[in-house]
């Protein structure tokens, strides 16, 4: 997968997409994520190598499993 | 999902059986993935909280998409 872009960024666009759709502003979802707003707007721009347990913690926050939270990256 | 178990044991069950199912052993799956030995059996042993980057470099070793990675976790 060399000419994917990199997984922060793909990952980042979709946790914004998934966010949005939900109709959640960036603090009200870090506020629900109980992780900082600063650091989610990282997760967002593909700035931050996110770890399962944050992972976990932004589906059950969005309502999608993992699958779902990965799907077409 | 409070009751579920820990995600990080969850996903370490989920790669072990993936890379069984390849005929991996322990050892000749984390060269392939170029992470240490000790390492990967700490992720199967679910006693690491590990990051997209290297999650991503599993999925790609083990042949499957990040989303079937995930399914059923």
């Amino acid at each position: 997968m060399a000419n994917k872009e990199d997984i922060l960024i793909r990952f980042g666009r979709r946790v914004r997409e998934l966010r949005a759709e939900r109709g959640y502003s960036q603090e009200a979802f870090a506020h629900e994520c109980e992780l900082d707003r600063t650091y989610v707007g990282g997760i967002e721009r593909g700035e931050r190598n996110l770890a399962l347990r944050n992972i976990e913690r932004i589906a059950e926050t969005l309502g999608v499993t993992l699958a779902e939270l990965m799907k077409g990256l």
